[in-house]
């Protein structure tokens, strides 16, 4: 199979969902959207992620953002996450998705999932379903899937399911399974890229235990393709002090289920996106929230002036 | 609003859903189905619940499966199960199938939730969404969805939302649930059908407590019919000795998961569907499976013999 | 090692803890009880379970009662439970009732453990602590404690823990893990003892699949011993008429967490212990409970009679 | 009930428990640790909480040193984490620290409860069974014991345990609740003290809520004190200052489970232990672990000469 995930590097941003006030997908600011993500450098996007509110679609809506999403991003890759509680419609969504022209599928193991060889299996059949030509994109995120996928798991996955081309990697503590699974295929297992989540928050050290970059979706995207660049170009002290300055609101914006309002509030405020409307059930901003934002914001801007960033 | 459903009584059998050997949806063993659900006195039906395979059905499938069993059931009371991830798609579901003659949907709560308030504002949520003309059952069954309802959590969604008319009461142990709930209803709150599931385990105690009937989807829906009948006679020795009869065996299929392997080749046999066919993943019958079941259903009917039912 | 329970055939009655009215450890029960378990014909017992109440004990309370029920029963094997937060506290209960003739001790898994890879190392680490010389119980009940053992896992932990000479076998569904057992023994693994949970619920058709006994602590344990005598003899429609006898109020007393509070009742109803207290937090039988208890008995009773058991 | 907790303000540090190389208690190290948290600032001291490895230890370890924390810090209040599977258990752990000299103990809830009924429940019965004199911490941590209480949980078990002096926040997100708790006791709910965990990771945005401080763990406790201490001056820029120098370690440490071996990494480093040894079953730092932290200190200590602080 041909596929540029396959050797992806950089930063894949998880695009979020833009809706209108009235809770209707914003089709409208779909392109600016990309366009935005674009100009901060990134390398490629996914949508329909856990934080693009993927579940809160119907069909037809999830398939047609994709289209959107894929038109407007030009030849820039996009990743569709096509979990689903059965794989009738999950199969229905790759198909419409994959026609269109994404780069590849990403999916999370299902909650009910107990045991290793379940968590395999599940994959085997996936890969299966799906067809060998669809690349798949294994999302790693225990602290809401609840399934924790040993390094043991990732590594039959990767051996027995030929489709899978990434690993989003975004368990916490998880900077040794990236050690793990790079010192494995240096004993003969096939690469495959890693990008990490959680918000960027553990970029560096990730970076450096040998991950491909990033694929989760900061409001401040420029962090992560800059820490990135800077790294790869070994000027580690310099990425540390870029990330450092992002760091205190990084952190706010990573608290879970409430994340997404204050990134959303961000992206509308940045002019990402024209609402920061979430579609219910969701998060909202109280008053004391938004201060809090601010504050943080503010306090950023002036130590990127600091450094000169 | 009016609503059978606020008054139900008698058995509401869950429907499996008739696949064919290739795992197509077997839409001509629908009426068949259908029919036999009938024939064993089914006072009405539900669909597409967990037990019927939802979550494995694209949109498309669930729709054009509902309305195939709403025009064959007649004037028979259907029920659609419409759990969802998200209120679009459920609100999708619902409006498809309702504006085809459902008799209301039921719904579970999603895993994700934690604390009691939580459960009552998504079903405030959900009665808002899908308005209050659309008759609403509460699926309570801990074992699978990993939410526990209490007294008190159903006691705040019945008084609050007033799409609700009917608990599937699932909860095991569950029987001090139904006490209470009953209770409540003499001290003023407004009064709802209570069926009961977990495949008929706990049916003389749970009429006894003050349930309506049953509403699950064991292969002999005729034990359950028996059972709520001569309860009503209040003939509580014959209802508990048909019961025993079929104990044996219903505490086989009750397995949880592995259970729907054994009803639908049960179903099949009995030629209520063409084929036991699950779709992936599921369960499937080993060779000693096979046996335990044909044992037990030799011995069954030889003690329905000898109790002249 | 040499150890017994490795050849361990027959009935291990799960024992329950007796108080006092008060909910002191009711000691002078505890030899009355040991007698009554002993008189119905169980071949060995098992004490500090869950159904034994054991985490609402302090650990002097667990030895005292320990000491006094291994020296009650006289050469009667006792397996004593010692599942832990810590290994500390395992350690020290293991050695004290080690020391006063235990013949093994009975550990379940934390409900922390996630991956194979942890439960296993769980177990090996338990080995390594508790040493070579004490014979260890895998307690496999997912139900209760939330980790799910693959055979994989369980064919590890036999493989690499010496110490493991049985299975306290309560997956559920759990019979094709009995098959699944014996047949990695055809074919090379080290045999060791089975015996099944889930208060018999499935007895019969766990010593089909090659269970040896049944490790469980149903209040009328004669039901238990008659199945597996029965049974060894071929004569296999006797066992099930013995055990359908039973299975209207087994069911019952299986209710989770529940259950307890119905085995004491009867157990005192029996004589086998004073009285039926239940230490906070734990269940209580309300009026309704208690008449349906009744009335199931009179019916297994009756039944009992007609089968001339 | 005089308790000088219910006013409690400040840092409360939650302590390691040190082990020598052996894995045995390091009774020798406790003075030397007790002083250094006091010589840092601490207001107060916490003890066999989670990250105290406090199932780890027998009861007789837990009262040896809790006796040696509580003579060793003078006057300094103590608080000492019963928690325990019983409450046999926890009675005896609490009667024997608190004849010792303990300011209260603090207890998180059991992971088997599912309900809010239940939660208040337990804190209930928690209340009777130590009695109206022992001053009790909740500790709201969901992410480890799996209990997510809401506010109006909370605000049950204040009206209704008078024992309850002081919650220990450490939900995430958590800022919310804070707020919503300070509301309620302006509308005449009893003011109790809330102390913040989370190793600190929101400490100033916390205090801004209405919090009293911080109870949690950080290797760097001055952090937290100097923090706190600015706020009450109004000096929110500044602390926020000393905040964001400690956080690209601070966040480090917070890691689930991995954060106690960098932590007592960092703790013997500072010669506040002796060894950094931690009883199985416990992390482990790697090569590139201490790579990570030696690398992340030298830039907080370069960016605190920076800051002048």
């Amino acid at each position: 199979m041909e596929c540029s995930l396959l050797d992806a590097r950089g930063v894949n941003v998880i695009a979020v969902t833009p809706f209108d006030s009235k809770g209707d997908l914003d089709i409208d600011s779909t392109g600016r959207m990309v366009d935005f993500y674009a100009e901060k450098g990134a390398d490629s996007l996914t949508i329909l992620g856990m934080m693009g509110e993927a579940p809160k679609l119907t069909v037809k809506e999830s398939i047609q953002f994709a289209k959107e999403v894929i038109t407007k991003a030009g030849g820039m890759p996009v990743v569709v996450g096509v979990s689903a509680p059965g794989l009738a419609a999950m199969k229905e969504l790759t198909s419409a998705t994959m026609d269109s022209g994404a780069a590849g599928v990403m999916i999370a193991p299902p909650h009910s999932l107990r045991t290793d060889d379940q968590i395999v299996s599940y994959y085997q059949m996936v890969g299966e379903e799906l067809g060998a030509k669809v690349p798949l994109v294994v999302q790693d995120f225990p602290l809401v899937t609840g399934i924790t996928m040993s390094n043991a798991v990732l590594g039959r996955i990767i051996d027995t399911v030929s489709n899978v081309v990434m690993l989003k990697h975004e368990d916490w503590p998880g900077l040794a399974k990236i050690s793990a699974l790079r010192s494995a295929e240096k004993n003969g297992r096939r690469r495959i890229s890693i990008l990490t989540g959680n918000g960027g928050l553990f970029l560096p050290e990730e970076i450096m235990r040998g991950a491909d970059g990033a694929m989760t979706g900061f409001a401040y995207p420029e962090m992560m393709i800059t820490v990135y660049r800077l790294m790869c170009e070994g000027k580690i002290e310099q990425a540390q002090d870029c990330f450092d300055a992002y760091l205190p609101y990084a952190r706010y914006e990573q608290q879970p289920g409430f994340g997404l309002a204050a990134r959303k509030y961000v992206l509308a405020k940045r002019g990402a996106i024209q609402s920061d409307m979430i579609r219910r059930p969701g998060p909202k901003l109280s008053v004391d929230d938004v201060a809090d934002i601010e504050r943080l914001l503010a306090r950023q801007e002036k130590r990127l002036k600091e450094l000169a960033l």
